[in-house]
């Protein structure tokens, strides 16, 4: 499988690729908050002479990624008439490229499809690699396909009308990216780099990463570092992804791996400006029984009794460790207190 | 991409392999008109040692394709905590098949599955080919996605509780494969084979046809011969899915084939018993708008103004032919009174 293409552009400059692909009919899927800051350009970019153009507005945010959203998506289209050489386009947050590559996945059985992520986190992460996905209730991206896009077109202009919430986010999974991959965090260690170019290894590494892998059967795993409890505390407090993984590799790093682990993780979370200093449980009665039961839920889970962790340490490296369920939640009842009262001094 | 493996057996008989797959959890689906009739069988079945089974029985028919059933489906199963070391299996009729394999190939990302068709449409076609379908309130079968079954499981014994109407909808498909590839024809022109043979002739030619084509790219459309118009006829008067391919393949032969090409289609559907004489529009208007607005929401075409009908033909063989929407409007115009009386004598 091969990976996307990863075009460094502003969004006017997309423009003639939409002139020149083969398609003759272009489905936009637009997340609203964009919509609204970039409405004159957008409606430009909309001008392709001699194709049909259709454009669906959708949430921001992870409400975009429901089953009902998804179904009144797909709705919107067929009703206006959709066929099987079309191409969509997703302009938006990791949520709206997500639902919207879904819905290219599965509408007719499949249609081409190119990203414009417009934050951080959809830059370095979500875009990339062909993972769609919808949450249910009973957890994140539970429902999903793998659906690469032809191309990923970043304009990081995009990120001056973010929120710095949001950008936060983002930099959770920069900094997974300098843990699981040496040369990388070394690269962030520098502190030489623009964000542009921060942006442009992050993406490029896992697309790399993820061509290889395309299925998430071997390596592209360890792009999951941190996901696993992650993705609960994420759940249960209702925090940003990118921070709910910092607080994931944290945990994972305090179980099972070295001081020095947990040191690097804290120096790179300084150097990308990050500002995490404490977990949404500090001072708080640390929650092992709802982040069980969730994993007990999560489908990186490949048997009855276990869960994969993954793990990046310095002694082993990117590696995938099977743990039993009941073992995992031993080991974090025994340093609950500790976890309670976890601060980063900044 | 490689087919399925086609296994000719009995209900019972499919235990041993349930013992020995890899996966520690099992889902059943099963058709709610399946699991009534063979009650006791299909309780036997799911006794598996040192498996987690879990067991969701699904309406039968068309229903069970929509939106609604899906995400009942999957969250059933979410919330029994399905992992992806599981394997599901569907048995019942298309439908079913339809909506499992769908379920299969999107809950995690993807798990792996086994199907058991139970009705003739099931055995002959809708098991055979990994595709897997939901329908919209637009169309039937509008969103879905590629996901080949490992194995096919085939007990024609399931037969003998199937209704008359199901019946005659498979042999619609059998009539279809015997006009797309002559030597099927031929064979069952010859009327020696049992229903059994006739059977596992169509399921191994398709799973062939659609190894080599996997995504629909080519040779895989040909199966879709009848099915433009076809699925039109279905959706606006509500009878079975093979009488209205069997309408389609006759519609579109009055307009672009030779008189010898539809009385090998009539031959062919006396030959198989399937008794069908005269279509559901018989002396009434024929319903051309309601077709061809159908038609423009149909996923098969491929461009804003044109369809994409396959045609098999003496003179020409299987043929993908581009025609514009305007022109098969007006073709059918032309024949509309001819259509309005017709009668297959028996």
């Amino acid at each position: 499988m091969s990976g996307s293409e990863i075009i460094n552009t502003t969004i006017e400059d997309i423009k003639p690729y939409l002139n020149s692909c083969s398609e003759d009919q272009l489905l936009f899927v637009i997340d609203s908050e964009i919509q609204k800051n970039y409405l004159d350009t957008l409606k430009d970019l909309q001008k392709v002479p001699g194709k049909k153009v259709l454009c669906y507005i959708s949430m921001c945010g992870e409400e975009a990624k429901s089953f009902s959203e998804y179904e009144k998506m797909v709705n919107f289209f067929l009703e206006k008439g959709v066929h099987r050489n079309s191409k969509l386009i997703a302009i938006g947050g990791g949520a709206v490229t997500d639902v919207a590559g879904f819905f290219a996945a599965t509408v007719l059985r499949g249609i081409r499809w190119w990203a414009v992520p417009t934050t951080l986190l959809g830059m370095v992460d979500a875009s990339i690699g062909g993972k769609t996905a919808l949450n249910s209730t009973f957890g994140k991206n539970l429902i999903g396909s793998f659906h690469m896009p032809e191309k990923v077109f970043i304009d990081e202009s995009f990120l001056e009308t973010l929120p710095e919430f949001e950008l936060k986010s983002g930099l959770g999974e920069v900094i997974k990216y300098g843990m699981i991959n040496v040369p990388l965090g070394d690269f962030l260690l520098e502190n030489k780099a623009s964000l542009k170019e921060i942006i442009f290894k992050c993406a490029n590494y896992k697309n790399e990463i993820t061509q290889g892998d395309f299925k998430e059967k071997g390596l592209r795993q360890v792009l999951n570092f941190g996901h696993t409890i992650g993705h609960a505390v994420e759940k249960i407090y209702n925090i940003s992804h990118g921070e709910s993984i910092f607080w994931g590799m944290y945990l994972i790093l305090s179980l099972y791996g070295e001081e020095e682990d947990k040191k690097r993780l804290i120096t790179l979370s300084k150097k990308v400006g990050s500002g995490f200093e404490s977990p949404p449980w500090k001072n708080k009665t640390f929650p092992i029984s709802d982040i069980m039961n969730f994993i007990s839920k999560d489908k990186k889970r490949t048997s009855v009794e276990s869960v994969n962790l993954i793990l990046c340490t310095k002694a082993a490296g990117a590696e995938i460790y099977p743990e039993k369920l009941t073992v995992l939640e031993t080991k974090l009842e025994n340093k609950k207190d500790e976890f309670r009262t976890i601060q980063i001094e900044y």
